[in-house]
């Protein structure tokens, strides 16, 4: 019934091994692995003759179809992948860093030589949202999108929520293996955006360079800054952001001060979620483990079934982009907490709300665009905590279309 | 690029008014609304000249490719979507009964005119669950299903977990337009039983008739049941179950005592929530709304939308159904409580773990087979309360192969 794979794999880590003793094992999905290409030659649970060291024992054997990119070097992936989607095999990668940085070639190629380019592994782990984003919200109708993409900061938040200071949280998240012994790519936010960048393209069909959004992480957060979280009820998440209005997209990645109606209030641990808002869809949220190697293999498996029955990203939206553009001149609410007064004065707020000083610690509340955030490097000031605020009801950053379409419909 | 639709609605209620205010405004989805089919002349919002109270003027119009069936009556709505389907119109409903008594015919006479079937209101209303099972689980991997399907039942819990007693929150959810004035279907677990044929349906390829399947609902919960499960740490939830295990399926719908761990614990009031386990996609949870005119009218513009895209269920997975069979003879692990002692002699436990008599109520729990569940009418004891217990870690209703996948991927 379904058409059988022969799959070259490129790594065999966590995820790689994973994979393979999967695909040995069932008789679910007609798929074998043909051959491995690995960087190093080292004792592996496997037989040596399995692995080559050469990338063209993949590429340039004809009977491989099928190509499972699970390296951690995107420069490395993007010269595998380009060359077997050029040779009209399909590809399944993981690689969020390469995927956003090079999306629009790589599916050009994957189309002009009939191949498919999956990559579901590469936002949020197992939770199934780029398929969701292609095959439910299939009109031009999405109003936000936002979500907990990062397990990393994620457990690291859900601990320091309990008390712990951040370099505590951090040390054990490395112990756990949740966050790489480097943890720049994770705790400054760039994985959350490399994720919103395919997001974004799957669910409004622009190309969006990854440079063009403001991306803060987490590594600064202090814990006068969860003390100010929790004496308002609220919890502290590092969220991935976009949100339209009109033909205007406003996207960022920061940690937000969420409160309990938020979807994201109850999601802890190395847990992900992403909510989707659609005109005619009202809201929805998929929860799903979002880090490890286990989500990781599932999604790279969930790819590798649809592969079966010759599945491609259709990228509908694309049709009716239109004029769509990022803009970065909106005003959101934020909370800047600082041990400097001096530092808070630096901030170009358009609009305060709130100062605060006290017990050595200060903070200012108010309105500013991204704009102005993005003249200020936070991810390099151990000076200051950003964090959006959960803005009052009367100015969700939501378009007006949808609350119009809740009147009409209630 | 998509195709204009001609609709022919049956039915004004608040969904139908609601769907037909969004099309008229919005230029986003290319459908327009050519007759309404109402039952009674009564004052409405639009002009009379827009409604017929003849089911063929609409059924009859071959102008009109596309039903929209939002009527409350079960077998009025068989006669006109049956009708519909075999001149080739296209059929949207959200009615549940009908569908889960009579999908198989349904979906073979749309097959055979060339007509697309869609129903995503029916089950869980804007959750795209229906599409997620048909799109992204394609292969025949799923091992579990379970979730909350029923609002009215969801927030009758909310309430009773707060202190409330069973009337109270009915009589306010009624109030608050939540609950039917007569809420058998609801209360009892039917209405929840129907969209769990549904589910099961796309889920597994396999037909059932709602007859097979256990339900029970909440109407004899009392406080000191909602009390034993504060002091364990549990809350109530009406779940709709299914879980797989070789070529069995063990399925009810039932009051389920959940921990912190389970998908659905914080999910509160009117919201639904559905989890899905997959061998190779880990457990996902999607969680929206599932009541309300707002959430039902949304999820059937999303099935027009998806229309002018001719879009059809596939049904995948019925190729690999197979044996699969539903089987009562699993060992489920329940708590009964009861203000009679002798009511609960009655009850034919395989195995009894617990046993408490005090302060004139009594409870068990322990193990006992659907077949024997299905031996007592409980909707109709009020002398007795039953709802699943969490199984301990080692005895979970999981198939065993995920057991093994997670062995070998972690």
């Amino acid at each position: 019934m379904s058409k059988e794979l022969n799959i070259g794999l490129f790594g065999f880590g966590c995820v790689g091994e994973g994979l393979y003793e999967v695909l040995e094992q069932t008789t679910l999905i007609n798929a074998s692995i043909k051959r491995i290409v690995v960087k190093n030659i080292k004792q592996r649970s496997i037989a040596e003759t399995n692995f080559s060291y050469d990338a063209a024992d993949i590429l340039e054997d004809t009977s491989i179809d099928t190509v499972v990119e699970l390296i951690d070097d995107a420069d490395a992936a993007y010269d595998i992948v380009i060359d077997a989607l050029r040779r009209g095999k399909n590809v399944v990668s993981a690689n969020k860093k390469l995927i956003a940085n090079h999306l629009e070639e790589l599916k050009n190629t994957a189309k002009e030589n009939g191949a498919s380019f999956l990559y579901e592994a590469s936002v949020c782990a197992s939770i199934p949202i780029i398929r969701t984003l292609e095959e439910y919200y299939n009109t031009d109708s999405i109003q936000a999108v936002e979500g907990i993409c990062n397990g990393t900061t994620n457990y690291i938040f859900s601990q320091t929520d309990q008390g712990k200071s951040y370099e505590e949280a951090l040390s054990e998240a490395q112990k756990l293996g949740f966050a790489e012994s480097d943890p720049t790519l994770d705790v400054d936010g760039f994985d959350a955006k490399f994720k919103l960048c395919i997001l974004i393209k799957h669910a409004f069909g622009l190309n969006v360079n990854p440079e063009e959004i403001f991306n803060y992480g987490i590594r600064h957060v202090k814990n006068e800054d969860v003390q100010y979280g929790k004496e308002k009820g609220y919890r502290l998440k590092l969220l991935s952001s976009v949100f339209r209005d009109g033909n205007k997209l406003t996207t960022l990645v920061a940690p937000q001060f969420v409160q309990e109606d938020h979807p994201t209030y109850n999601v802890h641990d190395s847990f992900n979620a992403v909510a989707v808002k659609g005109l005619f869809s009202d809201q929805q949220t998929l929860v799903g483990r979002g880090a490890g190697a286990h989500p990781t293999a599932s999604a790279v498996l969930s790819d590798i079934s649809a592969l079966q029955y010759e599945y491609k990203y259709e990228y509908k939206k694309e049709a009716g982009v239109g004029d769509l553009l990022i803009s970065d001149e909106k005003q959101i609410l934020v909370y800047i907490g600082s041990v400097s007064s001096e530092a808070l004065k630096e901030i170009r707020f358009d609009e305060i709300v709130e100062e605060y000083s006290g017990n050595g610690y200060h903070y200012k509340t108010g309105y500013i665009s991204i704009t102005d955030l993005k003249s200020v490097d936070f991810n390099n000031r151990p000076d200051l905590f950003l964090a959006l605020l959960p803005l009052p009801k009367e100015n969700k950053l939501e378009a007006l279309d949808y609350e119009e379409l809740t009147h009409i419909l209630e």
